[in-house]
């Protein structure tokens, strides 16, 4: 199939404004596209490069306003990044692996769905449960009574700890580790005992685990990741956390022990929160931020300690001032 | 044998409160247990589930008030969550593995201990020695020359870099990395060149290390953790660093090169310290600090840069006040 | 060959002062270097033990103060530190392994250079290129497609995703991830799409990754590592990222997505870059901070938000004197 800007259209259900026909081979960022391919501008910071540009179609908003100098055919749509989305995913050439490569370790216990691929030096252990098309990368470890879902695709080096559940549609990707033992230990003396963590790990559908993401199993019951949350790199979820649905949150962010996470929130990278909390939904957290208490539903916070986004901002611009305020201060005291 | 809090009892040291003869199948956290659960109150916040709970017999501390309509089991001991941490230990069933399975690589000078298990896909280098009931999980790697005390645990896609020792009774979780290159280079004009870390890490006994925790060798010498230390996830301990005894460090915290710290401190998550220092013993450090000099034994420290934990306090309500500060002093300049 | 100050006074074309025959065995760090030891002074901290110290040789530089009471043989370099590197650079045995370990999984297209070693259990994909002398370690990951240059070398637990390029003589330390997806998602409703990620990741000539990095690859086009660049362990580089050269960035930074970075920084750890800024070249970054926006060339910068460290330390010993700048402003109200 040639690819257009009436197929472009006619899959994003947009509009065309300039030459119809001419054939797409590509994708690329706008300051990179070259003749033949397709870019997008849905950040506006970038609308100045759609008279620079050699992309031959772009995908754009209904508000864009269009340079008059423009080389490019527009394809309008509602929105721009979503409909990106889709045309990749439309487009993309789909690796799907199947099969099982040698030598692999698949326990004779193991229930194996459909369709599944698993890749030289996998570990498949007693018990295990895979779903239909699941794709388990060289190398990976799924522990003895692990569940993975329809469709969930682990990655080489990632690991799964005994008895951990994964929902249908996940990707864990390398370097994940699911179900480690949670950090809890009692004092003794000088000394500190382990205190076994004999709960699991619970990752609900739609999941994705970003590479080096560590997911903490539960000293009792579960820590759980809802459906829908997107965990990027390198972030730490310590023991019983709960993390509602569709929460997005960046790399290196960390939650400590037994906090409660609602839904739909959006939280930058290098978070901390404490232990122990529990936190409302669709909220946002700055980057960096230090959560030591909750907050409700809707609230925009950052800093550290955390506060209000508006009080973080004049906090950051007074305290520059600070040198100024002693010095009117001596002033001041001078005058008496 | 069936448990009940007449075992419990006897286990822990505890004295019974209500009917000694309930049969418990499995332990819960108190806001989930059910009938036929323990579960325990360690922390006064979830007292208030005391009479809510579903689980027939709590354990608790020795000055826990119990509520007039509780129907659990009482099982009072001096410190509930020690006692928890040894019930768990006396009553979970222990998995331990042993046997080597196939395919692995085990070098035929290594030294392999009674009751080893080596998982399928494991590496085990030239010259390596490995104690008795070492556990090697599956795709672990053991570099040449390593050795690994008895009764030690080493969890899947673990990596011991060669020349290292790692203690009796430690567990290094998955993806943690002990002894890659520590970070150092010598600058040569506008490049670097690299410095070779021909020294090792040592890791003593009773070693916790969480996932994807790394521990760089050193230049030259050692880098060391000190007995009966606890790492959590994600943690960095740069090259030639030396961690004393009993130390617990939360997750994503990170210690530059050289640094020494004592021993039997408490440090929290993503806490940040400058190479080249000495730090003391029995200190608590609040997450998120960055620590850039030594403190005494005993300090209580938080922030960035790090003050004691009651100047920390205040300066973050003054800062909140800053604001007023400014509008003062407009207002003493008005009056002028 | 025996070692002795001549040899190395020969090698760093630096000049003797005392014994140049005395025979070197091994490298120590100063404050525990045994005779037969030779160690080095580069950092005025640790001048003071040049009288105390074992070692028979100390290589230091032109400016040092040789004290009366001096045991050890000196080597007067230009520059101790870049000496010491290319000492033990010359010095150290190497440890190249060659040759293919089994069983390992090499696609039957893929092209293997001369010399390269590929250890068990590695994962060597479709069409993968390796140039010469490449050292790919056990249980190491080589996705379909990847090219890797001359004397590269990919440590144990290393993944690499399909289509990504390194250049030649780079190092990836253990867990390092290259090419996992970038964090992109488009918001549908209450849910989040997946972007797929169809660029990759490229990591140009001599190159370090440490352990546990992760390099997520480009939506579109190409996440870059540039020439000389060196990672520490931990540190998140995300999607569209563009690095210059001989940067070096210490453990725990992470650099949010298609943020471009110029050529030689040096910045610290845990220090955090927010996406879509452009960083100039030549500058410092103190450890921790937080960048919210572009810097210009050379500059000095520290703090969260970021502000140059001249101010930053002002504003450091300011709001440590807030207290007393409230007790001033309550004076000056009385005395109204």
């Amino acid at each position: 199939m040639k690819i257009t800007p009436e197929v472009i259209a006619s899959l994003t259900g947009g509009s065309i404004e300039g030459n119809p026909a001419v054939e797409i081979k590509g994708f690329a960022k706008i300051e990179e596209a070259k003749e033949g391919e397709i870019s997008f501008i849905a950040n506006p910071k970038y609308a100045h490069y759609a008279t620079t540009t050699e992309a031959s179609v772009l995908l754009v908003g209904d508000d864009f306003e269009a340079p008059a100098n423009l080389r490019a055919t527009l394809v309008r749509v509602a929105d721009p990044y979503a409909s990106l989305a889709m045309l990749l995913s439309a487009l993309t050439p789909k690796s799907r692996k199947s099969g099982i490569e040698s030598p692999s370790h698949v326990d004779e216990t193991a229930e194996i769905g459909e369709g599944v691929y698993i890749g030289a030096f996998a570990y498949i252990g007693r018990g295990v449960k895979l779903g239909r098309n699941v794709q388990i990368y060289p190398q990976a470890y799924v522990g003895d009574g692990v569940e993975i879902g329809d469709d969930s695709i682990v990655r080489p080096h990632a690991t799964i700890y005994e008895g951990c559940r994964i929902g249908e549609r996940c990707i864990l990707h390398s370097g994940s580790v699911i179900g480690a033992d949670g950090f809890g230990f009692a004092p003794d003396g000088d000394e500190y005992k382990k205190i076994p963590q004999v709960g699991i790990v619970v990752i609900e559908d739609d999941v994705e685990i970003g590479a080096n993401t560590t997911v903490d199993r539960a000293t009792m019951g579960e820590t759980r990741i809802g459906k829908g949350t997107k965990l990027d790199n390198l972030i730490q979820i310590a023991h019983n956390v709960s993390l509602g649905s569709n929460n997005v949150i960046a790399a290196q962010t960390g939650i400590a022990g037994s906090t409660k996470i609602g839904d739909s929130n959006r939280i930058g990278g290098q978070v901390g929160f404490a232990g122990h909390i529990k936190f409302g939904s669709r909220c946002e957290v700055g980057a960096q931020s230090g959560i030591n208490k909750g907050y409700r539903d809707g609230s925009r916070i950052i800093g550290y300690p955390a506060t209000d986004i508006e009080t973080f901002a004049r906090m950051s611009v007074l305290q520059r001032r600070l040198p100024e305020l002693f010095k009117e201060i001596d002033n001041l005291k001078k005058k008496q």
